[in-house]
């Protein structure tokens, strides 16, 4: 099967409308995908995207087109082809240049990675993560660009933990598929809501089910202290609440703000400072304990998860589906955070990134891992109408998803109305 | 003085045609510049790139016009509106997910940082690292982007740094216009070039002035052995010469082979491991000693230096002038380096990086380390031609610009003959 087409489209939502999505420095995101579709000669599509927050898709866009010479011809049908691709995908040593590995042509690389495997999962007649839970050690371990990774993880260590998770799998699976995996919500918690909004969506939540709530943090102290104060008020002292500052402080100002938020109870601290820096989250961390440090939504490849995991940095790792080079790059990042004992609690929410994310995780559960202590996957309840296989919560869990491929498919409809910039949605505003 | 237009080119030049450039990860560089002018309501040019190697320019282009709507309508005059455009250009919430502050979104954004300084220097009568050295310590603490800085540099720390190196300046002024910088050399030893060509080109520098080359390694440790005691044996002891990997190795590959170089008397093993790896700089750096290591070049932004000093990782900096966000964070980055005492040696060479590093190491000299200890600027002997204003090197030493502005303007005729892909240089080929 050879692929012989890459179709890229501009989808983009006006979520900056309604506040959704609104944090300490993301106050207007317009969700959006660098989309595209991969053509195979036997009839198949593969779908995949990157998600963005409005501006600046358009350069993915680009970047995918560039890409997507490295994609024409290609055979994807199986993890050798897919961990070839990848490689191409990365290392063309004049577009490497670019980062490495790194900002608007690593998103677009994901793009193309997730399409290549959304393609291979559909061939299987598989849902990605039960597809990737086939592979054996040998053929996860040959999926993994092992460059930059060995003083940390190597081949033979991954291949003993894959091994190790091998017995239970089927049961695994099965359990899987029945009680689906843990999630928490921050669709109460976005900055622009006012008090009332999140107290009544941090009550609905735990009536849903939910254990796990998020809210955003960092514009405001005073505010902070009392939204946090209603909604610890709202769900009771049983209910875990995490705070996210979305990379808002220096060092000293994120310990500082975080202890003047600790009476209320975090569960984590989410992005105090860059996401570049590892030094200064495990400063953070050391000085913050016992309240847990998370990040990773922005955190650019496996060397960067890697040198978090090595420094004490973090307590949780929020692999994200589409910033790093997609699955490939995220099987590396699933068994460095097994190695360092640090549970995986992906992000989630955008548009379309629930989606995918939760094959990740189920297939950590699967094969990696083996375990669902502390791990939860983030949900938000966006854009998921515009999916063809949507994310499906129950009582607080993503339910496994059932349709072939990496549930990364738009409806068609949602394609034609949100393309940007002559879609009708966005032509009549 | 306002912007009015912005125009942005696409220059390539076809140096993969004769392996200049070529090295352990970049066998076939076609060195390129995303060229922008800024055109003034007073009919000044600002003229500023971002430099690649080839497949790409064309991305890091459309990134530019992107962020040009930050740019037209701007005033430019003077140092407090350039660090407004700077903080425009880098934290516009939505494009800021593409990074942050990495990639293409920031080789954009040092590329119209750099045409503005470039417009602002001219319109002051002055070069850059002059222009520069003008202006109060204050206004250079105002230039920069203290967030993600404080734990590892204040901006009372920085004003000290800058008061302290006030006195002597205009002598220091008066030696770098008549003495100029110490360079290096990296001409004789790119990888293909073969061993007669290495030698012959070593000689030649020596006895040209420099007291440093540099070879390029990591493709092949015998060929490397014996490339560099062929060099060895042409210079003799006295010469410093450098090594450079260029990002191929894991840490523990480092070590190994930069310890079977060991007995040719290494000055520096340059970028052993990813850029983005400080921990592993780190640990390559302790267990080399006394052997140093150098690495800047890729390295994206001001959090990745402030963490290679302090955790050590690195014995000198390698700035590059149009990677992070132009002369901004360049002069954040040299206030570090003067902070944790760790000289820098600007990579230089591609397509212009020469004419525009010399302006921040000479005002380095100038006005932050006040020192030129250990400290040479890379040089190259390519492409120099095409600029108006081109680098000057006498007796191994970088003569100091004197034309107003940046150094940054490219010859007409040049930016019609290398326009990519519609120039008569390409479209013959």
């Amino acid at each position: 099967m050879t692929i012989t087409a890459v179709d890229v489209l501009d989808i983009r939502f006006p979520t900056s409308r309604g506040l959704d999505g609104s944090d300490a420095m993301n106050p207007d995101p317009d969700y959006s995908a660098a989309y595209v579709v991969l053509h195979a000669d036997d009839g198949q599509e593969g779908h995949g995207f990157t998600f963005t927050i409005g501006r600046g898709n358009d350069i993915c866009c680009a970047a995918i087109e560039t890409l997507s010479e490295y994609v024409i011809g290609t055979d994807v049908d199986g993890p050798a082809a897919l961990a070839d691709l990848y490689q191409r995908l990365t290392h063309d040593s004049q577009i490497r240049w670019l980062g490495p590995e790194k900002g608007v042509m690593h998103l677009a690389a994901a793009a193309l990675v997730n399409a290549a495997w959304d393609l291979a999962a559909r061939r299987a007649g598989l849902p990605l993560w039960k597809y990737l839970s086939t592979l054996t050690p040998e053929q996860i371990v040959a999926c993994i660009d092992w460059r930059y990774l060995t003083d940390a993880l190597t081949p033979e260590e991954a291949l003993a933990i894959l091994r190790e998770a091998e017995p239970g799998k089927a049961q695994r699976v099965a359990e899987v598929e029945r009680d689906g995996y843990p999630a928490y919500t921050t669709s109460p918690g976005w900055l622009g809501y006012d008090d009332e909004k999140v107290v009544r969506l941090a009550r609905e939540a735990v009536a849903e089910g939910y254990t796990q709530i998020k809210l955003k943090v960092g514009a405001d102290l005073d505010d902070d202290r009392r939204r946090f104060a209603a909604a610890r008020t709202a769900v009771g002292p049983g209910i875990r609440i995490a705070i996210d500052a979305n990379q808002r402080w220096d060092v000293d100002q994120a310990v500082e703000w975080t202890k003047a938020l600790a009476e209320f109870d975090p569960w984590w601290i989410e992005e105090p400072t860059s996401p570049d820096d590892v030094l200064g989250h495990a400063a953070i961390r050391a000085r913050l304990a016992p309240i847990k440090v998370a990040t990773g939504e922005h955190v650019h490849n496996r060397v960067m998860f890697k040198q978090l995991l090595q420094a004490g940095s973090i307590d949780f790792l929020q692999m994200d589906a589409a910033r790093v080079a997609g699955v490939n790059e995220n099987l590396a990042i699933l068994l460095l955070a097994k190695k360092f004992g640090v549970p995986v609690c992906p992000h989630a929410g955008g548009v379309g990134l629930c989606e995918l994310v939760c094959h990740l995780s189920m297939f950590d559960y699967v094969s990696v891992s083996a375990s669902m202590e502390d791990r939860v996957i983030e949900y938000v309840d966006h854009l998921h109408e515009h999916f063809t296989a949507p994310t499906v919560i129950k009582g607080g869990r993503y339910q496994a998803p059932t349709e072939p491929g990496f549930s990364a498919e738009m409806k068609r409809d949602s394609l034609i109305r949100f393309s940007y910039p002559h879609g009708p949605e966005w032509r009549s505003n």
